[in-house]
């Protein structure tokens, strides 16, 4: 089993599970009591407190934990905007943050705020000049990921800070997927994480505003975490936190060089064993240890089962493996391909032949799976270079009955009621039933159409013409 | 040393530490993931849900995991109120709630709300007919707590709870003190509780919410605990609640009976072994662990120091020994004595043993403790007999130049500056000056003088003739 699945979560880490043994019998009291188990209790956090902002780069007194990196997300964005609302009541993000900012975007929303939400590039990262042109008088708050948690694109943090900086803006920065590697650069005003990404215990997030920041606690008051966390302090969690992050940033330069490199073979080696499949995400300005990519043809939950079966644990931006029917915001924003989508995030210590074990593996996987939808390579005839190839129909698709040919070297395909994958195979069957320059209409109404109809025709070359209501135009290549 | 603040927090129950080791193992990977790692963590925290809603006694399906006590009153509290807001936007709630809850009402004040605080009488119970009264049709919600944390009085729930369902008013019940215990009584519609005050670990909270209850989380979205506790699941934490729930309320009865013995013996003992002291709460009607009583003339902040040092944790609702100056809002709203309050909370399992050395120590302590105000047994003359004693004046109160006696047979000590429990002994001091009928006024801007003069006099059977600004009026009994 290789568990590749890092960026949702880590299993403990050793150094954590010894403090947490530890602090299980020396932190359980109330750190508010005057008792001699109290004031234990308090040493511990104190010291927890200050060995957590030596790693994140704060002083202790600005750094406060959280039940999660979700709740260090919306005390802290609230918080922010609550305490800048005089100033203004616009919120810049990126297309790109964790769907907690994304939710805490729309309650601000929902209270008569209003939210500029700063696109990406095709390999997800802001530009920065958008970047400084969305913020503005009236700017309350900007939030930047640090790096982004499904495709691993580093986002220009230090860059962005500066822009805020300039203009009085406080910056908020999502470090949770990076925060286990090194220290956020930058003149950042917020800062929030999560130890179970870098293997601390789950119940622990932490909530960093530097000192100066305008800030205003939302919510019923509470005296605990300087009333930015209300609720009883969860000591052994907390201890446990703290002390992995400075175990594991002690190795982290070591463990991201070679993670790089592991990285790097499947980067390159994937789309080389498994036709049509697209790496996303900046390729250097990256994290260390996650790579994401996209098979054509293939149903994403149809994927990670059969990888789960043969040994890999990995996680999908795909529609078809989320209960929301719509696939990953983050891919939607980059504008590439959702369907078949694999997201591989190694923990530290991952070998050489687990990955080994994967790229032996991965083509098998995919092909089976495009097997079950009728997509095995071979059945489809609308590579790359489909216009050279021949206009004959596919006999499998012309069986179906959901194909028509029109006079105008037309061909309608209703995929209406079909999800993901099923539209875009339909299309490449029938591209090749049209001359070069001929069209087909597609007719589709699952969401991840209106995303992966534009990303396939990126990836072969055929030019997509524009969708309206379900309808989606496609010429073929070569007309 | 023996540790009697189970009310506050309890160390791990060796279940829930067995539970949480072997779900640190089992539990750490994002149940929302489709691998087999994700999966063993969704079978873990639902079969932690089964358990906690059979401990709980409700369906699986209304019970919500939270990240603390404080964080399941917070939801469930806003929710239950934007669920009902076109019914009305009254909350009512008992005057001697937890401050979680009377933190979330004076919330629900700012944003526009109203909120009914129910009074209790001398013994910190509400009055069932007083609380009927208070429903109405703008009501949106009522709270109640099943046992007061600081005095141990339990609440009429199944009757509040009768009330509230005769006039369609939800009633949330705040179970923290009595859930280890037993099941919460009646038809009550919210249910919060709070692992750590079971034995359980920190960082666990529940949330019910029955079936039919309107309910609106408020607050950024998640998918999380049905939208009602957003954040990354705390699975070992929640699977070793749910374990040491059970292992608790196996042994519950057998305890409680053993443990209200003990109490018995401190209830009884303690006014008898500690000249002026009242023992506060309900005598009968009461958490079986739990005994509260205030010793006049004593710091509260000394009291638990010298506790502490003679190996007694113990907790207190004087102002002293909080970062607030003002007393306990419990000991306030029931109108008792504040000053040298002490709550003994004893864990399951207390022996005999450590109970008869508390009393044993006790008598001592407070002794030493009083020596050091100027108030050791003797020095004062003021004594619930004091009618009958001579009104001979305390040398050292006299000495200290503070009285000053006017021609109207009346005594005023400036206690201005002086914080508890200074103004008491002052008074009780200046008392022995008046002879019988003369009046002593004190002047005190301590906060806690405004609980702790008329409770004195409650107390010693002079009379409370008023307070007006920062002058309180004192009559000497006999007169």
């Amino acid at each position: 089993m290789s568990y590749f699945d890092a960026a949702s979560s880590l299993p403990l880490h050793p150094v954590a599970r010894q403090a947490l043994l530890a602090s299980l019998d020396e932190g359980w009291a109330d750190p508010a009591r005057l008792h001699r188990e109290g004031r234990r209790a308090r040493m511990l956090l104190d010291a927890a407190r200050q060995s957590a902002a030596e790693a994140v780069g704060c002083r202790p007194d600005e750094l406060h934990f959280t039940p999660s990196g979700t709740h260090a997300l919306h005390a802290g964005i609230a918080g922010a905007l609550t305490g800048r609302r005089r100033t203004g009541r616009r919120l810049v993000v990126s297309a790109v943050e964790h769907s907690a900012v994304l939710h805490a975007a729309e309650a601000h929303e929902r209270g008569g705020g209003t939210v500029h939400r700063v696109d990406v590039d095709r390999a997800g990262r802001v530009d920065v000049q958008e970047w400084g042109e969305a913020l503005g008088a009236d700017c309350a708050l900007a939030c930047l990921q640090s790096a982004n948690h499904e495709v691993g694109t580093v986002q220009p943090v230090a860059e962005a800070a500066s822009l805020c900086a300039r203009t009085g803006v406080p910056l908020l920065v999502d470090a949770a997927q990076s925060l286990p590697w090194e220290p956020v650069p930058g003149d950042w005003s917020l800062l929030t994480g999560s130890a179970h990404k870098w293997g601390g215990p789950p119940g622990v997030g932490l909530l960093v505003v530097r000192k100066g920041v305008r800030f205003a606690p939302t919510g019923p008051a509470d005296e605990r975490e300087a009333g930015r966390a209300p609720g009883f302090e969860n000591i052994p969690a907390v201890v446990a936190a703290a002390a992995s992050l400075r175990a594991v940033r002690a190795e982290a330069e070591a463990e991201a060089a070679r993670l790089r490199a592991l990285v790097d073979r499947i980067r390159a080696r994937v789309p080389a064993l498994v036709p049509e499949t697209e790496v996303v995400g900046d390729p250097l300005r990256r994290l260390p240890h996650l790579v994401t990519f996209s098979c054509l043809y293939v149903d994403g939950e149809a994927l990670l089962h059969a990888l789960d079966t043969a040994g890999f644990s990995v996680s999908s931006g795909s529609s078809c493996t989320s209960s929301t029917l719509t696939p990953s915001h983050v891919l939607r924003a980059m504008g590439v391909l959702s369907e078949g989508n694999v997201r591989v995030s190694l923990p530290a210590g991952t070998s050489d032949e687990e990955v080994e074990r994967f790229l032996d593996a991965l083509p098998g996987v995919v092909e089976g799976v495009r097997a079950q939808v009728g997509a095995a390579s071979g059945a489809i005839a609308s590579g790359g270079d489909a216009a050279e190839e021949s206009a004959g129909a596919s006999a499998d698709a012309l069986a179906d009955g959901s194909m028509e040919t029109s006079a105008d070297e037309e061909v309608t395909v209703d995929a209406r009621g079909k999800l993901c994958p099923l539209p875009v195979i339909e299309l490449a069957k029938a591209i090749g039933e049209v001359p070069a320059g001929g069209v087909v209409r597609v007719l589709a109404d699952d969401e991840a159409a209106r995303l992966d109809i534009p990303a396939w025709c990126e990836m072969t070359g055929h030019t997509f013409e524009g969708a309206a209501g379900v309808v989606f135009r496609v010429r073929r290549a070569g007309g």
